[in-house]
C-alpha cells in the first residue's frame, strides 16, 4: 500500500533529472552502443590533475595518526579553526574574519542548505544560463511554480539571460521583485567574469532594494585579468548584502575529497536584526557535523602552498588555450575560457542538445549542452577545460578535423 | 540597512541552540572559571578510540595515491559502488539491495536532506525523549507552531513519551494524525532497544495508516540482544513504509571521518506511484555531491574488517557496564547502557540541568541533561560510554565518591 504521507510536491515540478547524471548517462549509452569508441569528457568539470605532494601527504599523515591514541579525533578537529584562519588569510587577505567562514563539504550542499535561510516566500532571481542548482534547489523548496512547456522557464522565478548582446552580464534590474539574486562569478557555464564596476552595479542594487546576493565564487581562482575581483567582498558595502559561497573543488582539486566555505559576514542582518550568520550558524550544527577532519586538514596543505595549487589551475587555464585556438581555427565564436575553465563554443540557430549530439558522435569528445543551464544557454556547448592534457590536445584535433572549413 | 529578503521565520521559534554546542560551551564556560579543573567529558557521544590500522592505512593509502595520475580521482570515486554492496552484505546480510543504499556524511546532515522528501503540510510524531535533531529540523522545516513555556512543546509535533511506565516504549497510536514517525533505535538517549514484537506493531501501525517510518539506527551495532532487530527491515513488510538511516560514526569512530547512508526500499511510494527513492535519489544528486573519497575508502576497509570495528565496540559497552556498576553501588536508577552506549540516569524530582550542573561541579564530570532530548527526559542525565578507559574509570570513582550513600 502506498504511503499517505504527502510528497514534496515540488519534485513533480523538475523537467528533467539532474543535468550532470543525465550527461553522464549519455555518455554510457553511447559508450554501450559504441564499445570500441575512444571518448574524451570535456562535460562534467570534473577535477583530473593529481594533488601536490604536499597535500596528499597531509591527508595522508592525518589518516594514519586516527589509527593511534595520539592521533584520533572524533567530531570537531582542532583543525578547523586553523582552516578558517587560512582561508580569511590566504584566499581573502584579511579582509573577512575567520568566525565568518562555515567550513563545508561543498558548494553543492552548501547551495541547498542556504535555501533555509529565507522564508518560503522569499522569491528568486538567477542569472540565465548558470549552475542548475540555484534553480532546481529553488524549486524544491517550492519558489516556484510549474516549468513553461513553451519558454522552458519555472514560473515565479526570474531569469536574467546572459547574453553575448549584454556581454553576459544581466540586466540586474530585472531581479527588482526577487528576494535573492544568485550570481555565480565566473559563471560557469559562460566563463564571463565580471568586472568591478558591474559587481558594483549588483551590490548597489542589492542595498538599494534590501535584496541578498548568493555569490558564488567556485571559479575564483580562475581569474587572471587583475580588473575582475575575485570575491564579492573586494565590493564596498558587500558585507551587508551578499553571503559567497566557494569551494576547494576547483580550486584544489577537491571534487571527491569534497571542502568548501560559506562566508556570511556580521554585517549582514534580516529586517528584524537577527544576523544572518546567528540562523546559518545554527544550520551548520543542526543539520550538518562538519567536513571530513581528513579533507580539512588536505584544504589546509592547500592554502600552505597555495603556488603548487595555482600551478594546477594554471594547467587547466593552458588546456583552456588550446581550446580556445582550436575553435579560432575553426571559426566557432566562443565566449569564456580566460578567466574561467569553461569555453562556451557558439552554436548560432542550433539546438544545443543537437550540438553536443553531433560533438559526441562525430568527435567522440562529450560535452554539456548550453540549455542544461537554462533557456538562454540555447544554441550553445560548454567545454571544460579539466581533462589532462594528452586528452585535451586530442579532443582539439577531432574538433578541428571536424569542424575545420 | 538590514535585508528585505524575509528570514525563515522558524528560526525564531527555536527556544535555544542545537544543544550539543550549548553542552561544549557550559564546558568551556567551566574551565575557564576552574582553570585547573581535570573535566572527563562522558557528554557529547563522541568516539575516541583509535580506527583499527587497517581502516587508518586504508585512507592512508588511498589519500596518497591522489597525488598520482593512477590514484587520482574527482567526482564519483570508484569505490562507492563496492561500498554500497558491502553495506548491504556485511550489515544487512542480502536483506536489501546496494542500489536502495544511499551513501552520505553522516546521519544528521541525512535527517535534513529527508525532511525535503515530503510536503510541508506532512505532519511529525517523535519519541520523547530522542536526538533532537528530528524536532529541530521539523521546526527549521516549519512543521511546527510555537513552542509552548508550560510543556515546553512545540505546537503542532506529536510527543510520544518514552518512560520507565511503558519501559522506554511509546504509545505508538499517537501518532495517528501524524505523517512521519522518527524512531530512533537504540534510542538516543534513553539507551532503550525495542523488540521484535515492538517494532512490530510499530511496522503495522504505519501500514495500517499510510505513514511513513524515519528509522534511525545510528547505534545498532551496540545491540547485543538477541532478541532486538538491528534493522526495521527485518520486519516483515518495513520495506513499504520505512527509511533507515544509519552512520559510520557510532559504528567504526567516523564521527570526524564522516560516512553514513540510508537505505530507501524500492518498496517504499508514494500515493501518486512514484517510489521514494526517485525523489531521494534527485535530492542526492542535485543537493549533495557525495561522501569524501577517501571516508569511503574507510568504510570499505571497515567493512572488511568488521570484527576488529565490533571488538571497538565492545570496548564502548565495557565501558558503559562500569558506569552501571557505578550507578548500581550509588543505588541510583537508571536505564540503557546495555544495547547502547549511552546509560539514562534517573534523578526523580530533580531538573535534569540542576543534575547536570551538580555533576559538573562536584565530579568534574560533563554529561548531558535528559531535557536537551525532549521534555520527557525532565530528571535525568544521559552518561555517555564513549571514552578511554581510564577516563571512564576515573569517572566512575568521582561518581561513586559523590553519590555513595
Amino acid at each position: 500500500m502506498p504511503l499517505k504521507t504527502p510528497r514534496n510536491e515540488n519534485f513533480a515540478k523538475l523537467t528533467a533529472g539532474y543535468l550532470f547524471p543525465v550527461i553522464n548517462q549519455k555518455k554510457k549509452d553511447y559508450l554501450a552502443a559504441n564499445p570500441n569508441a575512444s571518448l574524451i569528457s570535456l562535460g562534467i568539470g570534473d577535477t583530473t590533475h593529481p594533488l601536490p605532494a604536499a597535500v596528499s601527504d597531509a591527508m595522508a599523515s592525518y589518516s594514519k595518526g586516527l589509527g593511534s591514541q595520539e592521533g584520533y579525533e572524533g567530531y570537531d578537529p582542532k583543525c578547523e579553526s586553523t582552516l578558517k584562519e587560512k582561508i580569511a588569510s590566504v584566499l581573502y587577505n584579511g579582509m573577512i574574519k575567520p568566525d565568518e567562514v562555515f567550513v563545508s563539504d561543498g558548494s553543492k550542499c552548501d547551495i541547498g542548505r542556504l535555501q533555509l535561510l529565507f522564508g518560503t516566500k522569499a522569491t528568486v532571481a538567477v542569472q540565465d544560463p548558470a549552475y542548475p542548482v540555484y534553480v532546481d534547489s529553488s524549486v524544491i523548496m517550492g519558489r516556484s511554480g510549474l516549468n513553461n512547456p513553451e519558454t522552458k522557464q519555472y514560473a515565479g522565478l526570474t531569469y536574467m539571460p546572459c547574453t553575448p548582446d549584454n556581454g553576459f552580464f544581466p540586466d540586474i534590474s530585472l531581479a527588482k521583485d526577487s528576494d535573492i539574486i544568485y550570481f555565480c562569478n565566473p559563471n560557469n557555464p559562460t566563463g564571463a567574469c565580471a568586472t568591478k564596476p558591474q559587481l558594483e552595479s549588483l551590490v548597489n542594487f542589492a542595498k538599494e532594494h534590501g535584496k541578498v546576493i548568493i555569490f558564488d565564487s567556485a571559479y575564483s581562482s580562475f581569474i587572471t585579468d587583475p580588473a575582475c575581483p575575485k570575491s564579492i567582498y573586494e565590493i564596498e558595502g558587500a558585507k551587508e548584502v551578499a553571503i559567497e559561497t566557494t569551494s576547494f573543488s576547483k580550486l584544489a582539486g577537491f571534487t571527491g575529497v569534497r571542502l568548501g566555505w560559506i562566508v556570511c559576514p556580521a554585517e549582514l542582518k534580516f529586517a528584524d536584526g537577527t544576523p544572518v550568520k546567528n540562523d546559518l550558524g545554527r544550520i551548520m550544527s543542526t543539520l550538518f557535523n562538519g567536513a571530513s577532519s581528513v579533507a580539512q586538514q588536505g584544504g589546509i596543505a592547500a592554502l600552505d602552498n597555495i603556488n603548487q595549487v595555482m600551478d594546477i589551475v594554471k594547467y587547466y587555464l593552458e588546456n583552456a588555450k588550446l581550446v580556445r585556438e582550436t575553435l579560432d581555427s575553426c571559426g566557432i565564436k566562443y565566449y569564456g575560457g580566460d578567466n574561467a575553465p569553461y569555453i562556451f563554443a557558439h552554436f548560432p540557430g542550433r539546438d544545443s542538445w543537437d550540438a553536443f549530439e553531433e560533438i559526441l558522435t562525430k568527435c567522440q569528445v562529450v560535452t554539456t549542452p548550453g540549455f542544461g543551464f537554462g533557456p538562454a544557454g540555447q544554441g550553445f556547448v560548454r567545454i571544460s577545460a579539466f581533462g589532462q592534457r594528452e586528452n585535451v590536445v586530442e579532443a582539439c584535433k577531432r574538433l578541428a578535423n571536424h569542424f575545420k572549413k
